[in-house]
């Protein structure tokens, strides 16, 4: 196409476009700009795509989508001295001001000064070139390709949402959506050490594959109340007084009512996946039961690090998840591809 | 009145008698009777009473009532070593299995074999006598008060609340409720450290108790949505991006939902208060705040402990929460005043 | 033999004997009776068996050796539930007083009132049969032989170690001393997530066996300053800025003072073996590093349930660790191979 | 005098001058320039006065002395939003790099591009003028005088030390050393809700003033062995079976085997003084007792803005703690007082 920064934009609902945008400089001396490789799609690009916004973040200027990338440094600022160009690098998207409480305590996921790619205004990663800090891209190690690290993005949400759900070994984990994000969790669960790990789903062919991939043991779910299928739940899985951890990777209402009902006394229960902006809750089953409830937010410090160490060891593997791959100019086939739950994930090429 | 061992029994809900029941005798090693002095009364304690059941927990057979205790050993069992005869004692009403993970883990308020006062099948202290392990029994300072010492039960249930909420010194803390216990968790969290403890009610009065009591601000809840109701809440008491720590001790959803908005992200919500088994919950706000969310269930290893010393030092007072005390024959109307509100705390007197 | 009991029973310095005891009864409606089947040596067995004594624990009254023991159920009181005859189990081998703030925290390892086997004046598990109350006896799944059923007590101190040293996913592990307990922290931190686990020793066999057992990498001391070894050891094994978490099973004043300079800023210390009552100590290097340091003492709640489960589902493997058995009349072989440091575990079956 | 920017500054040791150096600019966004009104002098200050040096920090280049100050705002940069010229603020001396995982993680610290006021190479704020980033500024409460302001600096030594003591609610906290330090871990101690706060030093006027003002309890060390001295401690503080928690500030080693001896099980010890690079160390007892021993450096995220809200609470005093002032021009008697131990807390005033 002979573009110098291939990008591509969304202008509005099902509006986009290839656009040559300027190639980045370096203007900090810790910048890094990455050529970016190869990039996966997930459910929030895809929503940005269809509605042009997510909740009160609204796509008013052109912006280029894109946030779970890999790629190849091609310039790097005076100060850097961990990367050099030519070093493959995982991109973590969401540069956080590192001045507030939040970015100062280790929570910079809660910064609320986040510029983060692909959420408006700022642009995201399906371009030629892309910038950012050098503390935010993660080398790759050799045993590690370009499109195994353009899984680090939803690896590092996996492994925020177990962090978050405090899961240790031996714990029986179960996890409700066996969508890429659940499949995910289920594999940092084993990798944190979880004795059993329970794949919750309503799709048949999604529980084997969650059974092959990381998985223990598998329940599908039944269209009845969330105190019968969580008690069928424990039975059939034979969870005992109940799970010591539950994952909600759906965002489906039934699902969370099952999970509270599911968790034994003491356990714990992580929001992993969005739905609805308010649900009934079963909440004199959680305060009497002692349950600990947490949300998750994308990811915060050492998850970007420690999912490119779970790849390197071999302890979570992600090759599997890739289902197809696309040029940079068949974009949009990912996104409908995601739209359609076809296949796990897809990447796109990086512009030639 | 002459009997050996009168007790306060309920048959029916609204049919109390009272009953000479045998005294009970030192049959284990470790066993403690204590002469019971007085007897607080709680919302539960009146919801037996009205209803002879809360939720799963039916009254089938005459039960003796009360669990809010504190009185003097009367008698010893051989292996007792930290108490003796004449000692004055607030009396812990649930005694674990002591071999369950729960119990063994800490947590023996979660265990299933929980043998607990005045909860159906189990007796409680509204008699002259009751018998418990001695490890159950906490030594009052000579500075305590045996009236102080029956307010160490509520005081309990308000360290532990605190405790879930993981309050920290210099926290905000904003407190739903301003009736016993969510008094007694305003006290707490000040001796906790909490730099900022605003109490919410709609009752003009009880603000204006609290207040003067341990809270250093007041906020009276409006008829308005709880996102509402919460930016008002935030910008009156000056709580920046939010509090650190929303404890519920009403039980009523639109303190619930309130608190959820209320909270700054990161921050952690304790229902302490039960009220409906299920409520309209703002999930997407929990997740995206990350927030974290407990439930809290009577008192664990600690507890007591820690509410005794409070009274010890001073760090939490309770006497101005005493209003009145009733003779052992007038018990009945105790727990007609909690049922109208009346008051803050009245306590039974010990039978003659 | 014909004995009803025979037990291994030591009077004095190396002065052991075999006498029949009488075969203990229940008592307790939670007692449970166990036909010891096979028992591990470890080097406090020796030490009493050499010295008469651990410290201020000396024998005084002739005691029956042993607390590393697997047996089969032979016996239960009434109120026993979870297990029956003939169940095959791991047998936790220290009963606390279940009363204390210790046992009620979850510490009961820490109870001043532990009654443990072969720990004066207790007698220990070289039995025949073995009384111990239903919670300290484990079933073992049927995977899991009697002989690995022996060797949960050494894991269940691996597992406690590992606890104490707050191992996570990711973590680099430095372990000094790849003897038993040494070897099974390396399996357990594996279990645990570590994504690099380094055994120190000055042993080259024993280096080549953790290598081949659970290490990563391995690292022979040397007789240099305690500063040189820790640059080496970083250097050689590449741990960046110092290991995450380093465990000492050796004891060896050189290994900790070593192990101090060789963690990272804010990393984590766990003293997993006995030596002197009093070592030289880097307490600057200690302090400026904001290192935290714990020590750990035998195991407690959820230890050995844990255990059982990493051999259950295969997370840990012992079977390799078990390198002979000797029948219960040539007892003191065994203890004769760990004083010349034969083998890794030699098992002593039960009699006949 | 004149000049633009007086400066104390050391050459080598007891080698001081004043020298007018150039006013700072602000040259980032978020830069804050501070005339500087009080400075409080440590002992590190004085170390760097009579030795020129602490450990490998050494003083090569003519360096301004002084770390613990607060000022008036006299210029702001572009993206200052949290201040304006005129504010009264403490100054948090170190900057970190923002970038590491340490900084990222919220030790910052443990950061090792930490630039320091007045540890070499980097100038300390005993100046006329002094920059440093918004966000290491503290904005002083109307009720905080700039003299308070000054000690915003040794209270933020004393909350983090505290901190990594874990002190709860209801414990017993020794302090070894009642110097300035020792004295604010008690006043902390107590705003974390210690019940008892036991003083130890040698000096009886230090312990008089530590009863007057934070402690519960004093003790006076004598020159008997660690485990005597400990056993003294425990009985007549009636600590029962030994202390909670227990923070050296005195550097001392008899201090240090002391507070290890007192300590009951479970129970954490604080390095928060500096002596000796190596001392003896009573390993034994603390790997039975599974003690937790943390060393503490410095001061990181929340520690300022936690000393800034106790002194707005009046949850901790240090006026008192203010024996004297002196002026710019005779700094140096500043850094005498300290060296002679005379008073508590000298303050520095700015130059005119």
């Amino acid at each position: 196409m002979g573009a110098e920064n291939l990008s591509f934009v969304l202008e509005k609902p099902y509006a986009v476009k290839f656009e040559d945008r300027p190639v980045p400089n370096v203007t900090e001396p810790h910048d890094v700009i990455v050529n970016v490789k190869y990039t996966g799609i997930c459910g929030s690009d895809v929503h940005y795509w269809t509605h042009g916004a997510i909740g009160s973040f609204i796509v008013k200027d052109p912006m280029v989508l894109g946030h779970e990338s890999a790629g190849v440094v091609s310039k790097v600022g005076d100060a850097v001295t961990t990367l050099k160009v030519g070093d493959r690098v995982a991109m973590e998207p969401g540069i956080p001001c590192r001045r507030c409480v939040r970015c100062k305590e280790g929570n910079y996921n809660l910064c609320v000064d986040m510029r983060f790619a692909a959420t408006p205004p700022y642009d995201g990663t399906l371009a030629k070139y892309y910038k950012l800090p050098e503390d935010f891209c993660f080398k790759l190690p050799e045993s590690v390709s370009l499109e195994e690290g353009a899984l680090v993005e939803p690896l590092a949400v996996g492994v925020h949402i177990t962090r978050q759900g405090d899961v240790k070994p031996g714990n029986s984990v179960v996890v409700f959506g066996a969508g890429p994000v659940g499949l995910l969790c289920m594999a940092v669960a084993k990798a944190y050490g979880a004795s059993k790990i329970v794949a919750v789903d309503i799709n048949e062919d999604r529980l084997q594959f969650a059974r092959k991939y990381a998985a223990t043991h598998e329940f599908r779910s039944a269209r009845v109340s969330a105190e019968e299928n969580a008690a069928n739940l424990i039975k059939e899985c034979d969870l005992g007084v109940g799970a010591d951890v539950i994952i909600d990777a759906s965002g489906a209402e039934p699902c969370i009512q099952t999970a509270i009902h599911a968790l034994r006394v003491g356990g714990t229960y992580v929001q992993g996946g969005m739905g609805k902006n308010e649900i009934t809750w079963p909440i004199a089953a959680m305060c009497s039961k002692e349950l600990t409830v947490k949300g998750s937010f994308r990811y915060s410090q050492g998850d970007y690090e420690l999912a490119v160490k779970f790849l390197e060891t071999g302890q979570v593997k992600v090759k599997e998840l890739i289902t197809g791959t696309v040029k940079f100019e068949e974009a949009e086939k990912a996104f409908e591809g995601v739209k359609n739950a076809q296949g796990i994930k897809t990447l796109i090429q990086g512009p030639e």
